[in-house]
């Protein structure tokens, strides 16, 4: 940082102090948590966080720094995984946490309008008694506005989209300090440039969001969850092609390999054969889950599925797909004391048996202990690379690791990230990926935040 | 047009000849033929019209027009309705209809990719032994490159999602000449600001598309059709909510009012009630669209839906739909030798029936003939004024009767376009709907855009 850049902070951070006394914060360990990133990044601490209460309060923050040139960064849950939160010039963090307001269901429309930091845990939880919800579910109990800024997915994107998908409208403050609605809360339309997906993955670099519009869903009638094996994992990804083609509405679609399925069985208590895995969902009418996972039975069969088992107790539902969000969780319990740097391709589903079997044997061939897991209705896969922090080998190694993935993925017409954004971790794939694409990303930056304060240094 | 202007066009237009030879086209009516809209809004034709064939064609038109501060306008099938065609400062039009190649069809990957001149209808024939298909149909036999650009969709969108959503990635030659992909061809990612959903409903304002990669959904094993009709609009209004809240996954739900019944019987000789009717159809299995034709039965039945008839047969459900997409046609038949200018209004889908209510006594009110369709599913409802061209009076009517359309639906939370688009009429709507918001579609248009060469005074 310059010294020029750290007066503007420092002035900003004083008049900001006068307006929210207590609610700005500047000692170093809650500096730290909001620099904090689950990633071998280091962390790179704000000057101070700002406890927003309201929209009104993001608004002043923003201002002051606008006319301070000083960074702006957003924080939800702080659980995004590409170093999103890091602070490299310094600044300001706001965070986001209390505006945890949902502001109205609205039953006819099958939408809901929340305030950015209400979790994916909670709304679903205020869902409860509707018959409706929201279907996206990264691992961590996100929040909305993170998962909207991060064009977050999870396990249900394979049928009802991704973040991108679900967001109908949105309010934020952009880097003038103005607030501007991104759109109507009509379930469609063509008014002018999308607003709703430009900032929907903008990683916080455009703006910050105050208000999400969201669409629900009818929660099924009938869920059914089964879980079946295969022989090796390149069954498991043409068994997946084929249950897509074949136009089967499936929920969920999910892989494990062999070590993520000891992993989870040793973390959650299962009793699951040590194969390549596939966790599935159906959602419907009685009749048709049952359909569903019938004609599913049919097409593992050819690519050698055994072991099939599905069940519409919820319980044992739950226990499931409980197991398969802690995945994370017994990845790093595979070797007590050590962490997990977690990798995001996704390619188109044509190339995923290619992409996933090269990183079988990159693991092999590198001696790495890295769990794969996989959202592979999508194309979409993770690798969870298991290693010391406190060893700057391990660290490299990993890091080299992703390198060859995000290239892999690349090269087989993917991307180096299908849901956990580019952050400060893939800054320097963007371009590989999409060329000069990215000169007119920069120019959107340029034009809409002209002195680089909306969270700074990211993405670009 | 200022005389500057003219010379930077003629200078374009001279340079543009001696490449172009026989595919730059100057003569008075194939120019009036480019700037043609479906509307009331006058002919302004370019000054020449380029035939493109090929991708580097377009690159080389918008790197001379870029140098000549000239404006240029993509043309595709020419089935636009706001004038988005138009060339109020005169310019080049780029008619990409011979940028009809389907570059491959990806089966594994549900996707295909086709040069922007492919229309729809041409699209799913060539998909046709495949078992996959191309879900949007607005009524015209669009291009998909046009489609793309005014954010399209139709009858399929209550199920398969609009052009926003079926657009995987697309390349566009950019104001500076520059081909762009905008993402790659993996079903998600989070990599970078989202340029693809930026272009779509860009209306050829921000680049010309040369290529798209789209989604493809597989043909159902079933396809049910229905038609039944209701006691009053409002009832037709209630039922779609109740069908879309109970998760049905309806794939089309029509509205036609009286007026629109009696057309379409006259037109396309059908023998329906001539009472507000609901074209519906249902995607599946057999069972399942067995199961949801009498589960819709069973929803309707609260809202007086009679006369439920439902078939499998092919040529019957075909006669309906095509009965439907003639709608426009039918309207223009009741008064022959007038003509319809049509609007495109779309709300929350709980203020739908207020909507179309009020919009109805409007037509009463002023004495108009004005049949109304609806993809109600989406809130989503046009209707058709028919007016005689020849009268500035009829003209003057309907415009305001628009304008009190466009009013309503954004005082209801909606928006005045949902899938026609801004274009040159609706230009006015936009800052009254999104205020502020505009400001900053516009400093995207400055900064992607400096020179305003592409599609100008379009949206804005």
């Amino acid at each position: 940082m310059t010294e020029q850049k750290a007066r503007d902070v420092l002035l900003a951070k004083n008049i900001l102090q006068q307006r929210f006394g207590d609610k700005l914060l500047t000692g170093e360990s809650v500096r730290e948590q909001h620099g904090h990133t689950t990633t071998y990044i280091p962390n790179q601490p704000p000057d101070a966080v700002v406890f927003a209460q309201s929209a009104e309060d993001v608004k002043w923050v923003v201002e002051v720094c606008a006319e301070h040139r000083c960074p702006v960064i957003a924080f939800g849950a702080g659980s995004s995984l590409e170093g999103q939160l890091n602070a490299p010039e310094g600044g300001i963090c706001i965070d986001l946490s209390a505006l945890n307001q949902i502001i109205s269901v609205d039953e006819d429309d099958l939408t809901v309008t929340v305030q950015p930091g209400v979790t994916r845990v909670a709304l679903n939880e205020h869902l409860r008694d509707t018959g409706l919800f929201f279907p996206i579910d990264p691992g961590a109990d996100a929040s909305i506005g993170g998962m909207a800024s991060t064009r977050a997915s999870g396990t249900n994107a394979v049928r009802y989209g991704t973040m991108k998908d679900n967001v109908l409208s949105l309010k934020a403050v952009m880097a003038d300090g103005r607030e501007i609605t991104t759109a109507s809360r009509a379930r469609k339309t063509s008014a002018g440039y999308d607003l709703t997906r430009l900032m929907v993955g903008a990683e916080g670099t455009l703006g910050v969001i105050t208000e999400l519009t969201l669409k629900l869903h009818g929660l099924p009638e009938s869920i059914v969850g089964g879980v079946c094996n295969f022989p090796d994992i390149n069954s498991v990804c043409r068994a997946t092609i084929q249950t897509i083609q074949y136009g089967l509405p499936i929920a969920r679609i999910e892989m494990l390999d062999a070590v993520q399925v000891s992993a989870c069985n040793a973390y959650s208590k299962l009793n699951l054969a040590e194969k390549p895995t596939m966790f599935v969902e159906f959602h419907g009418t009685e009749a048709s889950t049952k359909e569903q996972s019938e004609t599913f039975a049919e097409i593992i069969q050819e690519f050698g599925g055994s072991d099939f088992q599905w069940t519409a107790n919820n319980e044992e539902r739950s226990k499931l797909w409980q197991a398969r969000h802690d995945a994370y969780w017994a990845s790093k319990a595979l070797r007590p004391g050590t962490d997990a740097i977690v990798t995001d391709a996704c390619v188109p589903i044509s190339r995923l048996a290619d992409c996933v079997e090269e990183t079988v044997a990159d693991i092999k061939r590198h001696n790495l202990l890295a769990p794969i897991v996989g959202h592979v209705g999508d194309g979409n896969f993770h690798t969870a690379v298991i290693v010391d922090m406190d060893s700057p080998e391990d660290i490299e190694t990993a890091k080299k690791f992703a390198e060859r993935l995000s290239q892999r993925a690349i090269e087989m017409g993917g991307t180096c990230t299908g849901e956990h954004g580019i952050g400060q971790g893939k800054k320097s794939y963007l371009r590989q990926e999409l060329g000069d694409a990215v000169d007119f990303m920069q120019m959107i930056k340029q034009s809409l935040d002209p002195q680089n304060i909306m969270n700074p240094e990211k993405i670009f």
